[in-house]
Parts: C-alpha cells; sequence; structure tokens
C-alpha cells in the first residue's frame, strides 16, 4: 500500500521511500521518448510492483506491463490491468493452473522456448476452454533462455501458431548483454546488432505467413536507442522511473534517483562511523554497494544482516538534536543483474538535491516541497478518503478489493527481495481494507 | 509456518526447503559442544527466524535466543521464548515502545554504546514501569558498534548501573573479524585476543563493583574456540544448525547444508545450461554465489531478478521426466556477512550426500528416508493435529496466536530478505489460525 508521508520522521525505519515528483520527471523522460520514436511502452514491473505506480504508467502512456513471473502478473491483474506480458517461461502444473486462471479478467502473455512447454500450455489451456496468447523468447545474443533467431525461431511459432489452445502473438528477445557496454558507439552496435536479430527474425516469421503483432524487447539500460529500431512494436524498460545506483553508474542512464532507503542511525562509535538499521535484509548490495546520501565523503559501506556501517572520509561530530537521526541510501531497485560493479560507497555524494540528505537535520524533505511517499507500509488506522495517492488510482484501489486466500499472499510476500518495491502490503489490501485482524474479531 | 512435505514435487517453488534430519546432527553437534565447554547457549536467530526452530534449541539445550532487532524479538517473544538478546543498539521513539511492550511476558535484554541511548532506554522503561536488562556493547576489533573496552566500558556500565528503569547485565561482544582467518592457529589467537579484550573488561568492571552477570560473544564461525575460552558465559552461535556455502567455504565450519532452495527448471536452451525459477529475490549472492546441487560439474551461475542461469562444464540432454524437473541450490542462509568470497558456483559439487540433486530424478529426498519441512510455505488448508511438527511444538504454536495488528506483520514481512528463513508465514499464523480471509468471509 502506499501511504503519503508528511515527515520523513512519522516513519519507523528501514523505510523505501519514493519521492513522487522526480519519479514524475523520469516518467514523462521516457513517455516522451516513447512518443517521439512512435513505440509502445510495456514497462516492466520487477522493480517498482506496486499496481498503483504501474496505473501511472498506463496513464502516462504505457499500454501494458512486462512481469518477471505469475505472482507479479496476479498482483496486476487483481489491480485492474489488463495487457500483461510474463517475459518468462512458465512451467509446471501449478505456475500453469494459476497462470491460466489469470484469464479472461487479464489477457495475459507469456514467453516459450520449447515444444515440450508449448505442449502443456496449450494442453492446459484446451482443459480450461481459454486461449491464452504466447511469444517465441529469441536469443539476441544475451545467452539465458530462448531460441536462437532465425529458422528455429520460425519452426517454434509455426508449432505455437497450430495449437488451437494458444494465440500466437510474436516475438521477444532482451538485448541484456549490452547494457554496461561504456562506449556510447560501441554499445549501439552492439544493440543494433542484438535487435537486428530480432527484427529479421520477426519479418522472416511474416514471410512465412505467421501473424507477428508483438515485438517486443529493450530495457531501462538500452531504451533510448532500442526505441529508435524500426521492427520494434514495443519496449520494456521500467526500472528507470526510480532508476538506482546500477543504472546511472553502470549503464549511464541519467535519470534521477526516486528511490531511497530511509535508515536511522543507531550507534556513533566514532567520528567517522556511522551505523543504522537498514542492512542485507533491506537492501541488496550484490550488484553494487548501496550509497549513504549523507554530509561528507563516504570512506566504505559494509552490511551486516539488519544494519549498514558507513565510514566518512572526515570526522563529523554529533549533532545535538532529541530526535533520532537518519540516513537515506539508494540501492539498486532493478535487482536484476549478477554483474559486480565498483563499490558505489566509496565515491562522493552527487546527488544531495535528488534525494536530500537529512542526517542531522530533520524534515529536509517536506521543507523542500517534495511529495513523499513511502511503500511496504500497511496503514493501521483507516485512512481519509481525500488522500491524493488514493484519489487519484480510486479505480485501480477498488479492483484489488477482492478476496484471496491468505496463503497465496504471504507466500508470494516472502519471496519478494525489498529493496525493490514490494507487492506484500498491496496484496495484503487486497484480503480486507483496513486492519484485517481488529475486523475479524469485531465481526466474530 | 513450517509444513511437513512428502515429496519436494508436491511443492510449488521456489521453495526454501530443511532437511530436519540434517539440521538435528548440526545441533547436536554444537550442543555437545556447548556441554562440554560448560557455556551457556543462547543461538542467533537472523538466520533460522522460525520460532519452532528457535523452541527445537531450547530443547537441545540452549537457554535463550539472540536478534538482531525488535522485529525479530516480537516473533519469538509471541511464540511463548522470554530470554532474548537484541545484540545491538535500538533506537528511536518507535522502537524502544515496541521494546518495551515486550516485557513482561519476554525478559528481553538490549546492548548499549552510549549514554544518549541509555538515557532514552531508562526514561521510556521509568515511563512504563518496568525494568529492561541492559548489556554494553564492548568493540572487541570488529570495528562496527560498540564502545572501548577498558575504562570505556567500565564509564558506561556504570551509568547503566545507576538508571532506575534499567538492569544492568553485562557484557556482550562480537569476534567477527576473525571468522575468516583461513590459518587456524592464526584464528584461535586473533579469536583469543578479541574475547581476552572482554573478559578482562569483565574483570575489570567486577572490580569496580559492578554485577556482570553476562559475558556473551561468540558466533558460528568462531564457536569451537570462542567456546573454551574462560570468562564466556554464553556463546550466540545460530546460523551453523542451517549452514551454508560461507559458513563451509569462507570459515572453515564443518556442518552439514540443512537448508536449500528447491527450483523449477524454466528452460534448457542448450544441452550445458538450465534455467531455473529462483533468482535475486529468492537468494542472496553478495557473499557468496549460490550453488546448484546438480549432477555434473557446474561452470558458472548468473541470477536474475527471479532465475539462475546455470552453465554446465559438460553438455547434459534433456531428461525424459514427464513432471517439472527441480534444481536444489545452496545460498547464503546467514545473510549477516557483506565480504566477497570467490564464486562458490564454479567449484565442482561436493555435497550430494547432504541435499542430494534431485533434478532429473524425482523425491530423490523422500526415496532416502529424510524428512522435509518447508519454510516460507503458508498453508492453504486446515492440517490434521497429528502432523509432527505441530504436534512437537505444540505449546509454541499456541503461544502464538495471539491477534496482532495486520500493519505490523505485514510490515515485518516485507523488511526480511529470504534465503534466510522468513518469519512472515509465522507471524502471519499469529494472526488467526489458518485461512483468515476465508475464515472472515464465513463469519461475516
Amino acid at each position: 500500500m502506499l501511504v503519503n508521508v508528511g515527515t520523513t520522521y512519522e516513519l519507523d525505519t528501514p523505510a523505501l521511500l519514493v519521492v513522487l515528483n522526480v519519479m514524475e520527471r523520469n516518467i514523462e523522460r521516457m513517455a516522451r521518448r516513447f512518443r517521439a520514436a512512435g513505440v509502445g511502452w510495456r514497462p516492466h514491473t520487477k522493480g517498482l510492483k506496486v499496481p498503483q505506480i504501474a496505473a501511472r504508467l498506463l496513464e502516462a502512456g504505457a499500454f501494458g506491463v512486462t512481469c518477471a513471473k505469475v505472482g507479479e502478473a496476479e498482483v496486476m491483474a487483481n489491480a485492474g490491468i489488463r495487457d500483461i506480458l510474463i517475459a518468462n517461461q512458465v512451467v509446471g502444473e501449478q505456475k500453469i493452473a494459476r497462470l491460466l486462471s489469470l484469464l479472461p479478467r487479464a489477457d495475459v502473455i507469456v514467453a516459450v522456448d520449447s515444444p515440450e512447454n508449448v505442449d502443456a500450455l496449450d494442453r492446459a489451456a484446451r482443459e480450461r476452454d481459454v486461449r491464452l496468447r504466447v511469444v517465441v523468447e529469441v536469443n539476441t545474443g544475451m545467452d539465458r533462455a530462448g531460441v536462437e533467431p532465425g529458422e528455429a525461431s520460425i519452426e517454434l511459432s509455426r508449432y505455437v501458431e497450430q495449437k488451437p489452445g494458444l494465440h500466437y502473438a510474436g516475438l521477444m528477445g532482451w538485448e541484456g548483454h549490452t547494457v554496461k557496454i561504456a562506449d556510447p558507439a560501441e554499445k549501439r552496435m552492439a544493440v543494433r546488432k542484438a535487435v537486428g536479430l530480432l527484427t529479421a527474425t520477426a519479418d522472416d516469421c511474416r514471410a512465412a505467413g505467421l501473424p507477428v503483432e508483438i515485438v517486443s524487447c529493450g530495457g531501462t539500460g538500452t531504451y533510448l536507442i532500442t526505441s529508435g529500431l524500426s521492427g520494434v512494436t514495443e519496449v520494456q524498460a521500467g526500472g528507470g522511473i526510480l532508476c538506482d545506483v546500477v543504472y546511472r553508474e553502470q549503464m549511464q542512464v541519467e535519470h534521477e534517483f526516486a528511490a531511497t532507503i530511509l535508515a536511522t542511525v543507531t550507534s556513533r562509535p566514532t567520528p567517522c562511523r556511522i551505523i543504522c538499521d537498514a542492512g542485507k535484509k533491506a537492501m541488496s548490495s550484490d550488484a553494487a554497494v548501496p550509497r549513504p546520501l549523507v554530509e561528507g565523503a563516504v570512506k566504505s559501506v559494509r552490511l551486516s544482516a539488519e544494519h549498514a556501517a558507513i565510514e566518512l572520509e572526515e570526522p563529523r561530530s554529533h549533532v545535538a538534536d532529541p530526535r533520532p537521526r537518519q540516513v537515506p541510501l539508494t540501492a539498486d531497485a532493478r535487482l536484476s543483474s549478477s554483474s559486480r560493479g565498483p563499490a558505489a560507497g566509496s565515491r562522493r555524494r552527487r546527488h544531495a538535491s535528488v534525494t536530500p540528505a537529512s542526517y542531522g537535520r530533520h524534515a529536509s524533505h517536506s521543507r523542500r516541497g517534495e511529495r513523499h511517499v513511502s511503500v511496504m507500509r500497511a496503514s493501521r488506522q483507516p485512512q481519509p478518503p481525500g488522500r491524493a495517492s488514493r484519489q487519484r488510482h480510486a479505480s485501480v484501489m477498488r479492483a484489488s478489493r477482492q478476496p484471496q486466500t491468505a496463503g497465496a499472499s504471504v507466500t508470494s510476500a516472502s519471496r519478494q527481495r525489498h529493496a525493490g518495491v514490494t507487492a506484500a502490503s498491496c496484496k495484503r489490501h487486497a484480503d480486507t481494507p483496513f486492519l484485517p485482524s481488529a475486523a475479524s474479531r469485531a465481526r466474530a
């Protein structure tokens, strides 16, 4: 659930914050690019997670969303979003049953890369008397999943097309191996080459009489290039609306940081050392070390399970402030790459204007007139109906109030790491509007 | 909630599995050591999370538990565990209020390292008319939190001792900087030196008339040494009952792997490549790359948000099995270190006998007569009362059925990364016994 917050000092920590007007600038930047290029926008929601944010993207020009797995698609479908691409293979009886139960309220698409999986999907769809949209995943050079471009992709496309339970919708690829190429010309060439394999295969499929509607690829690390390539019908870039250290430092994405993790300082053992209450279980540190947005240069950041130990280059004395001191940090909001860059924590802070350091000050965010929203926090009291975020997305919120089994909700929450925005509280919200246990007691 | 499973094929994936008889062997190994050394055992629960497992440790000889934060202590206290040490500083009005609300049902202890924090705890305790146990955290060389050994620690101990809202209980340290020293003699010397600073400070405190009851330190990476050092009253080692790649490869802990993450193979794009549905949001990869327990040597493991791409050294053809193929993986169950070791995935699998590879086979676990338990999975149906895990810990389960606000439950779940065992489903369990939303509907 999204909760509008006044000052950050009302929040228990660690808290994941999204600065709405910064996010809006990132959204507008991306939407403008897709409008100018005349290409469709199907943002990936694996990092942003919250259906209200996805709904905002649909308002801004996206025509659907991309998800990494069935659980994410369920959250989006429950919120009333219809056009959902699951950009991976869905395998196994339980997962396929969950996938198909999204139909017909959502018109979901799934990616395939083997005849065995096509058979299983077709069989299950026919049993339920539904027709499932399918795209063939093409390996355009990242060497993860997908069939090879050219003949292999045409062959699997033909195989899908003749299945009565399936609707062949086209092709999907992801040029993820190009995102970290530093030289702009070299990167452009690599993206062109990879996407060219996909669009050429789409042309071949059409020449073979296959009805290719969708040619989907691209992410935040490539969208400025990919969106301009002919033959691409839609781009999956989504994480850039929040942005993070990895996008900026490793992928040349010049967006602003819209998401930070707010922590409370729990110890100042030396004038150079700050211990705060956000650690490995609040932030990832595999793709990049979280960067504290504190005053002064940071020498190192070490994470333990629930705490970060920040070592400053220069001593900084205690600040006489009776309130607990807070530290905002930026971390990997994408959580989608396993490569390891240089420790971002060792660089000098450059983004104070984006998410100003509130360490040793109070309520600096709200002083600057920025609107904050805290995700991952369930409201403990019914809210007045006039609040901005609820007002704006009232239809989405209403759509999500379908009863669900508690089991599915808890299990889904447990599987998500939480530097990315979690859907846990949103799914919980789907059970009962507010304070379920109190409500249950009252009814009993 | 713990769910006993028959074959692993009943599980939707990714699923975190604990092999109970392997865990029992690890527990017995640790308990034996502490009994032999005549030292107390207060296992850390930041990795194991589940109160039923903590209760099993109390049966096996532990006299209390250690937690990293208030949220974990709440879970343990709600399950009826009384003697709880929070081995970090608790700062801020909200957190201190939550800490004190654990009294008197739990007799919690908290670590302090500054007079300001002591003042805040004392003031809040007096307001509530309770008395909170406090230990002074001593920096024994890890340079995280804590005051320096010797005079500074004695001074802060005196300060605590004269506070009417607090009960001075002693000292705490953590020789975490020694865990990865490879040479056994060198490691022993480093542990002795660090713990010696703590025990000498305890002696000095006693000489100064301070009633030191507790001298607490040690973790799984040091317990074999620390438990034998005089002056130590209790050791905090807990993660070793599950063990993981980091403990074995980087800390010379010769325990068996009791926890694995089960994944379903979603794609076999080449005979050397396996894609399965456990990625960054199911497993950590900062301290060590997860190790797939598959047949054949593994060349590399790359993680995306929801999937792992496993590259084998030698081709391995498809196995003709109509069931979805599964891959168990081991990852960092501790989630407590930020250092980075060599990629464990690149080493040859050595632990097939511990958690046998079920890839391409079915139910190999249960064939070998091993008892499995799946954590992080909420039961979707009421269970028969005779099940082993519920029977054994019936008093714990009953104790945890106190109503809680949904807000606290969801927020706590959202903050935990999930290669460690999560308390999410346990806390959810505390709301209502089974299927809360269905129950609510029935009552309405």
